[in-house]
């Protein structure tokens, strides 16, 4: 077999055989096929597309370059949730408490990463002493016993999409459908998932710009999961504005414990229910959406929900206590007010932008080697839609520096589109694909 | 200006400026842009292709990366002629001498290359002392006094060609008539052509195997010359059988010989005056193609090519004797028959194998390394469309070594076809494009 003659059949239009595809991932991974011909190849793959089973193969071969995470001695079904990720995200805080309270096991893979916020880990880390440091028999004990652990990413999972990746970043063939799943389906069943819940954000402050594109991305990940044997749905949400109100590590573990005592804003509530009641299906912990959606309510108001995040912060080392005082944990010195400069509706908030406001605050990294500050960010006080009064508090920022605080404040007026009237209505949720 | 945007930009089938190209090119040849970036480019270039502009400014990028010869020294109009690529094309030896009598200078800058046989170079070594080797003044010296001079490849021509096409050869991205065409341009352009003829070959025994890809590339590099001020002609020339009869390097000197004497096989001589008399109304030399043709005949009848030839050879230091003592040019000690197992006509000949055969013989080179065995090859007695009785001679081959000699017997009926009867007459000159 030659990797010429694999360039030269995909860029026929031919379908690769699951032994061709094995032959690029697995060479490739070990540096017995060149960057220049890899680069051709996927080239070649976003011009000719990728079929189904291609896709599945290609995925499962990325899973193979490296470990798989055996989770088979937790008990039950382990449903695990991914986001491609949005403004504001603060989905998984809120949800798992309210999984693992049904008793459902949830055995998390969680990163730090780059982007606006900090990843799950590191808004987690505004409990003091909070780690993800811990055994192998620690982390099952954890999770047959609180069903939810969360664990760094451990061992070498999928190192062929970090390889691929990275080429595909500097050579233009990024967005292709086949390659975007793969990328992430590799790396969710390297995990050791059973089953696995997508949220696919679609708008300006997601990677996907239009529903179908979302819709398209969604069906092929959904048809990868299925044909490996995990069950895999895909909720397509909007992140056309921000998802909540903060925007920022600590201010999100905040709205997070809200949302789990029944104040969250209600469009996070909607998606964590959305989210979960499928996670919970797809575990057989209900019916149907409906009676697990029920149940879910049902954690928020027994305060269970609440009880499964506190035990499970002081089962990895974390001050649960800073559960039901909030004001110890990370603040900033400033919070300044975001007035309207007139009246009238939001009719857009540009959520990318607002995203990197969050970022130069020090909420994110911008490389690997930044330090996020855990108190700052934004709380969007109005959103989309809202009818506004000239002097309104359209948000706050937290900040540590007066001058990013300033510089805060322009990037939120300039990123907020206030109009005389607002009639576009943009959907939650546009679609579930099963 | 950065890579990556070139390579997005022309993925969305954008048109590259002269500016990108250049950055492109320059970069390239430098080291300064990797390999993998490249080859993305090239795949995209493949999928959407290049329009004319674009490809008469990689032309010229390519040509502007190495050393340009200048050959305004030279009086009158030079005209290069540059053939794609056959088997058994003895074409240049013939029409040189052809064209320096006339009094138009020919200064022809020649290689050795892989192949069936070797280069017009190892060719013409066959006269004993014959080189190439010789200073600037004198090749300029000998073009203006005898019209002609063959001279080797000086200088660094088209570096940025010689690094695209190992790049190209390896990621399956040879076959865009824009890359294949500024290939060639960009090298003839850099050895100091005023006007370029090209003779396309089309067939199993070229590169391009139909006439519809044959004609777009003789169009794309026409297009060039006339882009960048060189008048150039493409003919369109039959390849689906050896040219002439002899295949080998001595053997197609004999051949050459016989031709200037008017002995010479009639599509070789037809297809020496189709691309000779463009060359010569190029130049100037006659006011249309039938007149230059006239002249050029005149020039076998009066016997003013032969002694061109001779002239030519003598003054690169060769033993000119032997143009009329063809015995003392390098032989084979075996000259075996290959007869016809049974009669009918010969309805195909599988040119591409034919030459492999002759290469096997020892009469081209497969890498670099190898050594040219002047003296063997084979003699094609019958071609397309011969009616055969068993037992005729269809070829005869000329080898050194009897086990070879063997095996060329095998290899050449295996692969002429003999039917009962014959119709397709496929004609040897397809079209001129101007």
């Amino acid at each position: 077999m030659r990797m010429y003659d694999l360039i030269l059949k995909k860029r026929r239009g031919e379908e690769l055989s699951k032994e061709e595809i094995d032959f690029f991932v697995q060479k490739y991974t070990k540096g017995e096929i060149p960057d220049y011909q890899a680069s051709a190849l996927l080239m070649a793959i976003f011009f000719q597309k990728m079929n189904k089973e291609e896709t599945v193969n290609l995925t499962m071969s990325i899973v193979n370059s490296g470990d798989v995470i055996d989770l088979s001695d937790i008990k039950g079904v382990k449903v695990d949730k991914h986001s491609t990720g949005g403004v504001g995200d603060t989905t998984s805080l809120v949800i798992t408490p309210m999984v693992a309270a049904l008793g459902i096991p949830v055995a998390k893979m969680s990163g730090r990463g780059l982007g606006h916020t900090g990843g799950t880990i590191d808004k987690l880390e505004s409990f003091d002493g909070f780690s993800v440091e811990m055994t192998r028999e620690k982390f099952v004990d954890n999770v047959n016993t609180l069903k939810l652990a969360i664990a760094g990413q451990s061992g070498d999972l999928a190192p062929a999409d970090k390889k691929l990746y990275a080429l595909r970043d500097v050579t233009a063939t990024v967005d292709n459908i086949s390659l975007i799943a793969s990328s992430i389906m590799s790396k969710k069943i390297a995990s050791g998932a059973d089953a696995i819940v997508l949220d696919v954000k679609v708008g300006d402050g997601a990677f996907m710009k239009t529903v179908e594109d979302a819709r398209a991305l969604a069906e092929e990940m959904v048809s990868i999961g299925k044909g490996v044997g995990r069950n895999t749905v895909a909720i397509i949400s909007d992140m056309d504005q921000p998802l909540g109100k903060a925007i920022g590590n600590a201010l999100e573990v905040k709205e997070a414990i809200e949302t789990l005592k029944g104040n969250g804003p209600s469009d996070l509530l909607e998606l964590c229910l959305t989210l979960g009641s499928n996670m919970v299906v797809l575990a057989g912990g209900a019916k149907d959406a409906d009676e697990a959606r029920e149940k879910l309510l049902g954690t928020i108001e027994s305060g269970e929900a609440l009880k499964a995040l506190k035990a499970f912060v002081k089962a990895q080392g974390g001050d649960e206590t800073m559960v039901d005082d909030q004001s110890k944990l990370p603040g900033a010195e400033f919070i300044v007010e975001v007035k309207a400069p007139k009246a009238g509706y939001i009719s857009k908030i540009n959520a990318q932008n607002i995203g990197i406001v969050a970022m130069e605050l020090g909420a994110g990294r911008a490389t690997k080697e930044d330090v996020i500050d855990l108190g700052v960010g934004i709380m969007m006080e109005k959103k989309r839609g809202a009818k506004l009064e000239e002097g309104d508090v359209i948000a706050y920022i937290h900040a540590n520096d007066k001058t990013k605080a300033e510089r805060a404040i322009k990037g939120i007026l300039d990123n907020i589109t206030i109009s005389e009237s607002f009639t576009e209505e943009i959907p939650l949720v546009y679609d579930i694909v099963k």
